[in-house]
């Protein structure tokens, strides 16, 4: 279908879908979960011909994993819609209300955003999560999967349009473009008409070709060049576990810790013990001289390094003399995603909560705790790391906007 | 100046502006109205050059009273940071705060922006207003005024820039791009690196110009085809004064009314009285076939005429058979900005304000009061018609975004 009417139907929908009550909108994803359930064997089939084609094609056996589906996976799907149906509905909140003096009086209430469209990379469940989180919070959807998972994305796609229909739902709600073609997926981030707000979700070359080509407000998500800063009042039995757990429990994700600053202070306590428990899991360390006179071993960190998402089992190192030095190195290097100090020094914590510039900034607990369900919101479309609309974790809320609604008595203006 | 070093300067100072006291801002701003005031030989001075250059160059005379200052405007500049001062400081408000069961104390806390980039049209006193409104904010700015009222905005800036450095304050919190080449304002619309929002403040051309190119995030502001709905249940009465207020009182912005839509059962009562009401203020009525019948001399209104905004003493009219038909055409023309509807029937009215997609709906009310002084926010950079970050009037909390402040005691996730 020609993406302008794909845009004119999501356009036409959103008006419906803001109407929609809490207990349409839950009875309507828990219809979808269990659909999602009675098409297993289809969805698998589907995604069989993916996974076909991706071996064909000589796919890397890490990205035939994220795009391999099994009847765990499809149940996992399901149950994500199942946790959004749980979640209490943003829509229509009252966030603030005030009296004008002329007589006015002033409402200002959560609304969706309208159409949101939503660029990702392999992962098929993408198309079930983010559509449940955007139907929840009101708003139709548009979605461009890969390229490499088309036919399961289509697949799942069907099967929830069906679930919206069968709920006399308009099954718009959730559209797909099926059209690989690259010069359509740009059309898509300028159908500035019809989308409101255009979220990519993938690696960072994805994010950097939306963001310089859409015309649609974009949110970007994920890059995350995380550091941990060693105070010289940190203490070290605390330090170390956080700086493992940050690096090793998952290397691939955006809040795990790319990046070490330590005070000059504890340079010599800290870094034999780490280095031991960083060998343990097959960390390598990349340094600045005064790490390498205690880490003979390490590799030699460039510029370079202290800029790098690794998303590996890499991690650089960086010797300061201050905390203001381990702010200012931190705010130039960082994606301002997550940015975690070890210290028992309440004004040190303070000094870096205030001056370190990013979404989440952590006194003493391990970066890899931005996310969305570890906050509490119940679900996750994203972290924000840009300043404007949301920053960090990105929920239900994040996915609305807000009106004012201004009841008057024939009020004119002087 | 290089742009780059422009916006080196300003990612630089951000940081320092972030952690002023309120106390701090205020003096300056307060030190800069009187500078102001101080200056205002040699802003006049500079602001001659302009007049005469644009005289030189045949502008018209409209442009060249926007562009004009005298003693009163400047007073009025300073005024005007004197009130900014005055507003309390957004920086710092704890939004909110919340415990996780892991043992994390989390708080959403606003901060700046950072750094904010705007670009503007013929009025220098912009250049006093957008700083004020920005430094109050925490934010370094960077502003691109029109190449027409260079040299005063430079006599501006100069003493803005000069009376933070009287205050201690680094004097990059303001930069003014001098160049008027059309590449540099380009160049500046891809700083992404360094400004961290985009404000366009000015017309539908430069606004369509910001968001084709931008790659920074961008607030629309601005443009406004507003409509005044009349529904069956109306007190005519108040919807006379309320449409000649919309629509008259002032021509020429964004909150003024464009558009008519009446109810079919209140046509022939209304538009007779509109009629002669609209005639007295010489307004030009384009009405469809409906509409001429009652009113015969009404140019035919195209569909051109329904999505136009005049910013003139033009107002189109459309007739409907029920508020639904109202508001899918409100919906179908709208700019989003603000729409009103008259009625005696607060069903319809509910229906209205939940129906309409605008940044400000009213009922019984002219549009006129989308405007952050009569709001109460005390200030208004624009009016936002975009629905990401901030909708409506945008004062100084909406210059500001939030980071999440984590405190643990060695939290680790599992």
């Amino acid at each position: 279908m020609d993406l302008a009417e794909m845009g004119k139907r999501a356009s036409a929908v959103k008006y419906r879908l803001q109407s929609l009550t809490t207990e349409e909108k839950n009875r309507a994803l828990k219809h979808a979960a269990q659909a999602l359930r009675d098409h297993e064997s289809e969805i698998l089939a589907a995604n069989a011909q993916d996974l076909q084609r991706g071996r064909d094609n000589g796919m890397h056996p890490g990205l035939l994993d994220r795009l391999k589906l099994d009847s765990a996976r499809i149940t996992a799907m399901a149950q994500g819609l199942e946790q959004v149906a749980a979640l209490p509905d943003p829509v229509g909140e009252c966030l603030e209300s005030f009296d004008r003096p002329v007589g006015l009086h002033i409402e200002k209430c959560r609304v969706p955003l309208g159409v949101i469209g939503i660029i990702y990379e392999s992962r098929p469940n993408v198309t079930a999560d983010a559509f449940a989180l955007c139907f929840k919070a009101g708003n139709a959807v548009i979605l461009k999967g890969g390229s490499d998972a088309l036919t399961s994305n289509q697949a799942i796609a069907e099967v929830l349009r069906q679930a919206l229909a069968d709920c006399g739902i308009d099954s718009d709600a959730i559209q797909l473009i099926t059209d690989t073609d690259r010069a359509v997926t740009m059309k898509f981030m300028r159908l500035k008409e019809y989308v409101d707000v255009l979220i990519p979700r993938g690696g960072a070359g994805l994010i950097r070709t939306v963001v310089e080509n859409s015309t649609i407000p974009v949110i970007e998500t994920g890059t995350g060049n995380c550091h941990i800063y060693v105070d010289k009042d940190a203490d070290l039995d605390m330090a170390v576990p956080i700086i493992i757990n940050a690096k090793t429990q998952r290397i691939g994700v955006c809040n795990a810790c790319e990046s070490l600053v330590i005070h000059e202070a504890v340079r010599e306590a800290l870094l034999p013990r780490l280095k031991e428990a960083l060998e343990e899991k097959k960390v390598e360390i990349r340094g600045d001289e005064r790490v390498r006179s205690v880490i003979p071993g390490a590799v030699p960190a460039t510029e370079e390094d202290y800029g790098r998402e690794y998303l590996d089992y890499i991690i650089s190192m960086k010797t300061v003399d201050s905390l203001e030095e381990a702010i200012e190195h931190i705010n130039r290097y960082s994606t301002h995603h997550s940015e975690s100090i070890i210290t028992a020094d309440p004004v040190a914590a303070e000094r870096f909560l205030n001056g370190v510039d990013a979404a989440c900034v952590y006194v003493n607990a391990s970066t890899r705790f931005t996310d969305g369900f570890e906050f509490g919101f119940g679900a996750e479309i994203g972290i924000s790391t840009q300043k404007l609309h949301a920053r960090g974790p990105m929920g239900l809320r994040e996915l609305t906007s807000y009106k004012y609604r201004i009841t008057g008595s024939g009020q004119v203006r002087e």
